[in-house]
């Protein structure tokens, strides 16, 4: 193999790729990335059994090849190269030399041949998104996934397409965070579980822009993502997700009307006073006009006000104010609406075109 | 006692003072800032034992007093107020009300009856200089000085100051870097060995504006700076430094002119085939009018040519990179000069006016 590239090209796709070489792994040949040629084009691949990815490399081919290459120390190389052009050359033993500039270096290579190749797909269902939207989608939800393996369906945000609308859940213990986007309406449906990992790289490859598309394939116990140059496939989770309409019902006592950045400063004025080991709430005393947040542990005692319009009873409950302010920071609108039924029961923060909503549970507490 | 300041200048006179509350202590009163009132002035003070911090707080005194406030939570605190005004009000028992727009908080305080005032000192000496000058000494050398806490005087910096010049050293087993900078000529002098620790807290505090100086003043055991409104105070570090000059001699059999970052890049290239545990230096390959660096381990090889202007004999020579590399990065010319005695002698690079040099020693290698 010989190959030609810019430095700035190989080091984009190496950031892209690499997102999918294991940290640690018992199959050594996992640690490498391959490159590969195919006619005029370079593929670069990397695949951690759950997780591949595969994107072209812009470049010329000199001599068709391919071979897998230690990802540390291939990326380490090319980031510290200082010219623009990089060639890559393979001899017959796959000994591997890479120049730029006045430098040149010799690194092994090795076969490609017990490389795992990314899973195939048979195609159920798919649709195209703008990467603004579904990298909106995930990094406006993904904060809510469970890390417990050992209830594996909730470490994966719950994907449901059809009829036009995306609906992607997230959810643990103590929250569940929901938010739905418009597709193109086609035939067929799907549910699928796709690792929070997975969700976690993709969103930090896709570009983000509004123009730019991405195309979902969802196949059996597979999806791919697909875009720019990149292909993403992962395989999903397996099982039934939770079965969240059951715990969200539209009723409420009290609604409030809230400025969310001056709640996010309340709360967070709290957490000062709260250990990371203390599981002390913030109580919420909601009366007309005022919303009084207060908290007291061994640390010392706040107390808050920041005004409301409240429709409603009054209340008083109890949340952890960390899981509040990840959802009010998830949250683009200026004023939101939250919504209680009672004291044990969960608070909710939705928008009237239920585009988002945001469940976090109560914790106890002692009023003094 | 009962104050008013801007959260602010509560926020940067609190980023000036803790940095001398110490990470652990078995001195729980030294978790504490203090905070005092003398006349219409706010003073802030922390103290570590080995390095205190004196500074004025610009705010109203509305009631004369003193406090200690656990520096960790009251910094936070300070820190996430939303508002512009605050008050610190302290009631008879040293409970603490901190107010600013609708929050209150509510933290224990304690008496300072029994936290340590800073040393005082009896000048021996003292020297007003830049801050930027002093700022950039620290930044030049202390990357050389040594982390070993067994051999306790070169865990600082040795300051010679007298004769209108200060000198600055630093050193550990592997390099020295040495800077020298014009001081205002007046009668006397002192060497003094100053911790490298206070020398990082302090050249994070000073402004390093050119205009801006600072006064050192030198005592017995105890160093003191004084600048805007700080005072910061030191134990030295007792003992009698090693005597460099033994070390370094201005012979040479090569000296080479090279582009400073050209040699950065050469020597970064190397570094991704050198695992932090692998002791392989690089090979300097130095004939007429160019430098080669290589250096070959198990994870591959380089190969890097770079132009010089050569006096003197062709020399191998091998180096750690990083040493050098550090070096190099506290220079700030574009051309440098090296020179070297024989393989088993150090390395040198200095200026012609001798207000820097930086001193590697060797390291044996198999040229392969």
């Amino acid at each position: 193999m010989f190959i030609r590239c810019e430095q700035a090209e190989l080091i984009k796709k190496l950031n892209i790729v690499t997102r999918a070489v294991p940290a640690r792994t018992t199959m050594d040949v996992l640690t490498c990335v391959v490159i590969k040629t195919i006619g005029d084009t370079i593929n670069m691949t990397a695949n951690n059994m759950e997780l591949g990815i595969e994107t072209l490399v812009i470049g010329s081919v000199e001599e068709q090849g391919t071979v897998a290459l230690n990802a540390k120390i291939f990326t380490d190389i090319i980031r510290k190269l200082t010219g623009s052009e990089v060639t890559i050359e393979t001899d017959t033993s796959l000994n591997t030399t890479i120049k730029c500039g006045k430098s040149v270096f010799k690194i092994p290579g090795r076969e490609t041949t017990d490389y795992p190749p990314l899973p195939e797909i048979q195609k159920k269902y798919n649709f195209t998104i703008s990467q603004f939207v579904l990298k909106d989608l995930i990094n406006r939800t993904i904060f809510s996934v469970s890390t417990n393996e050992n209830v594996k369906v909730i470490t994966g945000e719950y994907f449901e397409a059809g009829d036009g609308e995306l609906k992607v859940t997230a959810l643990d213990n103590h929250r569940i965070a929901i938010r739905k986007a418009q597709i193109p309406a086609t035939e067929g449906n799907v549910n699928a579980i796709i690792p929070a990992k997975t969700l976690n790289e993709v969103s930090k490859i896709l570009t983000g822009e509004i123009e730019d598309t991405v195309e979902l394939t969802f196949g059996d116990r597979v999806l791919s993502f697909e875009f720019n140059d990149t292909l993403v496939v992962t395989r999903l989770i397996e099982g039934n997700y939770l079965d969240v309409n059951r715990m969200i019902t539209g009723d409420y006592q009290t609604k409030i009307t809230i400025n969310r950045q001056e709640l996010i400063d309340s709360l967070s004025a709290s957490l000062p006073l709260i250990p990371d080991s203390d599981n002390t709430p913030v109580v919420f005393d909601i009366t007309d006009g005022n919303l009084n947040i207060r908290v007291r542990t061994n640390l010392g005692s706040l107390s808050s006000d920041t005004p409301i319009t409240k429709d409603g009873e009054d209340i008083k409950i109890g949340f952890n104010p960390n899981f509040l302010i990840d959802a009010l920071k998830a949250i683009e609108d200026e004023s939101i609406d939250m919504y209680f039924l009672h004291q044990r029961a969960p608070g909710f923060i939705k928008n009237e075109d239920g585009t988002y909503e945001y469940v976090v549970l109560p914790v106890n507490f002692v009023d003094n």
